[in-house]
């Protein structure tokens, strides 16, 4: 049976990027290599809309994250974060467990955090360090809107700006420099379409200051050491070459793309999986949808499992199931990446499939309409005009 | 032109393994991927001949000598750390970056550590909680002798045995349990074949007890969270999946040859290059060489960088240079891995005329004549057999 993966992370990889590292691999202290880096740290750059570096590390998102913590600040320091999923869950986590003193704001799973709840924190913690939202939380689907709660941040503290963007670089609209970005970390398995074992962390004049002082025990995840090879186009320590390869062959289907039409897409395609969803009569989950992935309520009267065996067995399409609390409760349809309009067609009409296999009482082809018919509002997707 | 690299990591991939890698990528939840990690668990205990547990991390081979550091010691505990290279030296630096107390071995570049300046230094620092080992010296081509070092300190200590075995492991004997090593460090991109951006740690039962009493801070690098996601064949973070899948094939290709052949067969083909470079008149850089990589010094009357050149360019052939002190001074040809008797014909013949288009003065065909003598001595390749 054809396969069909919906899963925020690994995400599809396209055909030409699986060929391209498929060939033979090549020495990451050669000139080829050199300039592979060279065109990579333009594009991120392109990417992330920054002139500052954006640095490539071989690890996956959490390790990324944790470079940030250990190489801007100093044990003791004070940071805020929000906690409104599996993953801010662990950005409050990790920084503790690394000797930060963490102030957290928690929100409840599939609600968005308000600029008062962090204007709160900032006035509560006047000596505060940085500020770390997620701009994309995975395990809700929920999106913030870091343009505002960055300018609000600006307005009110010197405290970094950092933002965890894994799931929502090339998802939603990000402009690092035009909004007052310090650091911002993401994930090659997510919209940059390659494979999991690299991350990104983009740093602000600001960000780099701040590494001059931190004192936090660091080696592997010492951005300075990563921020001086980037700007001989290389690394400090063995980068995943095959993994920068395809990366390579991504970013360039990205820029060619367009960065605003991949936002564009996004917004896009989430937005007629939503109708779709809705028409069939299920309920979203999130307050705030994110554009990368759409956890939806398993309805009344169907078991998780068994939808979920319908739709991969039965349809070969693997989604995410909800995570801790809302295990067995929520799946999570990913639209991250490289996806088109009939991708989510495809996947609209397997669920209606797996549904109607649970007996479960709606309109059949109902959700398939109501999606064309929202896909065909609006533009025509992009990602096929490479 | 035919490019062929043998430089010691990356080293060549085999075109199966390549191939699968390029496969459409699964979730790294799913049962699928959860048997490719029981089986790749499972593979990696033999080829470390251990039946200890072999943590698979996404990092290259310094995030894993990270991890060991941060997992299984506290601030000011001291260790013992062998400095004969590059490598060494960065095993010295990172510990004491990251709160240890570390009494360094110096041993000049090219000579391997002495059972008695481990006893002294056993003798000088009575709390020692580990010695730390290489294996083989990627810098300096230069081998340790780990069986008889590891029985000295079990003898006289009840420090941790900890090696880095990052360019060994499939070059070199290594019997994990056997020899009563407590730690083990692998990366991807050497002897298993596959490209950079995974490394390994096996782990004794004496090493996982002093997990428990660590308390370096750690969160992405901690190995009792790696620990405990290994008995679930799965991993605490997102694992670069298809590096996996690389590494499931690859492992089948060594579990078919058998590792005592691999091993056998890496000394046969070191040991013909050797004759080869002899024959033609250069003199070999190491006095206790690695069967993972030759160092050779740059003849008298030659340039590096045109003999480099004139390989590369003329040759398809990419090798490597000599680091620190003894760049332009050594050059180093790696045969770890994918290579078989034909490739060291090719590289000594690649060798040859490199030297003659540089006018170095040598009986032309006499390198390749002792490198085909000196392996039609020996039993012939296993690596094709599989």
């Amino acid at each position: 049976m054809k396969k069909r993966l919906f899963t925020p992370g690994p995400t599809p990889i396209p055909e030409r990027v699986m060929l391209r590292m498929a060939e033979p691999i090549i020495h990451h202290r050669s000139p080829e290599f050199g300039e592979i880096m060279k065109r990579v740290g333009r594009n991120l750059k392109y990417v992330f809309q920054t002139e500052h570096p954006v640095l490539t590390l071989t690890c996956s998102g959490t390790g990324a994250m944790e470079a940030t913590f250990v190489s801007l600040f100093s044990p003791g320091d004070t940071i805020i974060a929000v906690n409104g999923g599996k993953f801010g869950e662990r950005w409050v986590k990790m920084p503790r467990s690394l000797g930060l003193n963490v102030a957290e704001i928690k929100v409840p799973w599939g609600k968005a955090v308000q600029r008062e709840q962090i204007l709160d924190a900032i006035q509560n913690n006047p000596k505060v360090k940085a500020v770390y939202l997620i701009h994309s939380e995975t395990s809700t689907g929920t999106a913030t809107d870091v343009k505002e709660i960055a300018r609000v941040i600006r307005e009110k503290s010197p405290a970094l700006v950092c933002v965890d963007g894994i799931t929502a670089i090339g998802a939603h609209e990000l402009r690092f420099d035009e909004w007052g970005i310090d650091v911002c970390v993401a994930g090659s398995q997510k919209g940059l379409m390659i494979p999991p074992g690299l991350s990104f962390v983009a740093l602000s004049r600001r960000a780099v200051a701040a590494m001059e002082s931190s004192t936090l025990p660091k080696f592997y995840f010492d951005l300075r050491k990563a921020l001086a090879s980037f700007e001989k186009h290389d690394t400090p320590w063995t980068p995943a070459v095959s993994l920068i390869i395809g990366l390579d062959a991504a970013l360039e289907m990205i820029t060619a793309e367009g960065i605003e039409n991949v936002w564009a897409r996004h917004r896009r395609l989430s937005g007629a999986l939503r109708s779709g969803i809705d028409a069939i009569g299920l309920k979203l989950f999130s307050e705030s949808p994110s554009f990368a992935v759409t956890p939806v309520w398993v309805p009344q009267g169907v078991e998780w499992k068994a939808l979920n065996k319908a739709l991969k067995i039965d349809n070969g399409i693997t989604i995410a199931g909800g995570q801790e609390d809302y295990a067995g409760k929520i799946f999570r349809i990913s639209h991250l990446g490289y996806y088109d309009d009939l991708d989510m067609i495809a996947v609209v009409g397997a669920l209606e499939r797996a549904l109607v296999a649970q007996k479960y009482p709606f309109e059949i082809g109902a959700g398939l309409s109501a999606a064309q018919n929202a896909l065909l509002v609006g533009e025509p997707s992009t990602i096929d005009q490479v």
